[in-house]
């Protein structure tokens, strides 16, 4: 089955694709640009672009909203994360928590999937803290910054497969995975 | 003539009806929430949402968008300066600044109006420079940092008539008014 990725991002669609390929699923992108609404979480900007998608095709597919959450900021940049990396980075980040020793936070990726006759979200979530300096090359955003639970490296230190089997994005995959499984049977 | 203006907040409708008054339009309060989009001005924010008022209703009305815009910041926090106020504070942007001396800043605000049959903007804009430290009680959101060009008191310092009579809603509004009674000529 043909299943929309809607992402400008050719290795969301591959990292996906070989997930959901075993499933049976094509994954192709499908580079249409939905608007993203202001909204305190994530989940209601991915269903907002879903929604407004649906509005334009019924064909099933699915897209996914990502954000990195600082605890002691309140949740910022959270669903802004993307502007906000564009403007201060990760070194506003680092700067915002200098001196500060409650560093916890997690990323967050919620999939909005559209069956073709109803919505269905799932959500990846990976907690950790905030490093005190940047390290590592590999990754981006703020990967260089965050470090996993019961992990000492940020995973821009970490390969990107040690990465996905365990990011929010990774997560987010399998349970759509699961869900997809379960209903098949 | 009865004119919406499509926000929550009352005393920004007593401050346009006054103004309005004059050219003979009673302003009434719309507490309509519609949808803010993501997107890099406020321009396209408010023109998002006021398309999908019209989408719901035909009657006259007018919205307005604000934000504050920091050079050094590349802009931060900008269209999304509501939320970084709610998670970091004006706070959050005087540690962002520590020991900056590029410290030129504006807050703009943008006026879109649908007449019935079109959309018009309206856009004011205030410059400044970010303080070093919060000044005032007085106004809200980033007055207590901000200094206006030609002033040494911070927004907060001034009285509301003062702020009203330079700030770049007045001058959006201003801007408006001076186009109505263009249009009535």
């Amino acid at each position: 089955m043909r299943l929309r990725f809607i992402t400008g991002n050719k290795n969301k669609v591959r990292e996906a694709g070989e997930r959901l390929a075993e499933l049976g699923y094509e994954v192709v992108q499908d580079n249409m640009k939905p608007p993203e609404v202001q909204a305190d979480t994530l989940e209601e900007v991915a269903l907002f672009s879903a929604k407004w998608v649906v509005e334009r095709s019924q064909e099933p597919f699915f897209l996914e909203d990502a954000g990195f959450f600082v605890d002691y900021l309140k949740g910022f940049p959270g669903v802004y994360s993307a502007y906000v990396f564009d403007t201060i980075g990760y070194g506003g980040i680092l700067r915002l928590m200098r001196c500060k020793t409650e560093r916890s936070a997690r990323f967050e990726a919620v999939i909005a999937y559209w069956d073709g006759r109803e919505f269905h979200t799932f959500k990846g979530v990976v907690k950790g803290t905030v490093s005190r300096n940047p390290r590592g090359e590999n990754g981006f955003g703020y990967d260089p910054i965050f470090i996993p639970e019961g992990e000492e490296r940020t995973f821009a230190e970490m390969s990107a497969s040690e990465k996905n089997a365990i990011s929010h994005r990774g997560r987010a995959i399998e349970k759509m995975v699961r869900w997809l499984k379960k209903k098949e049977t």
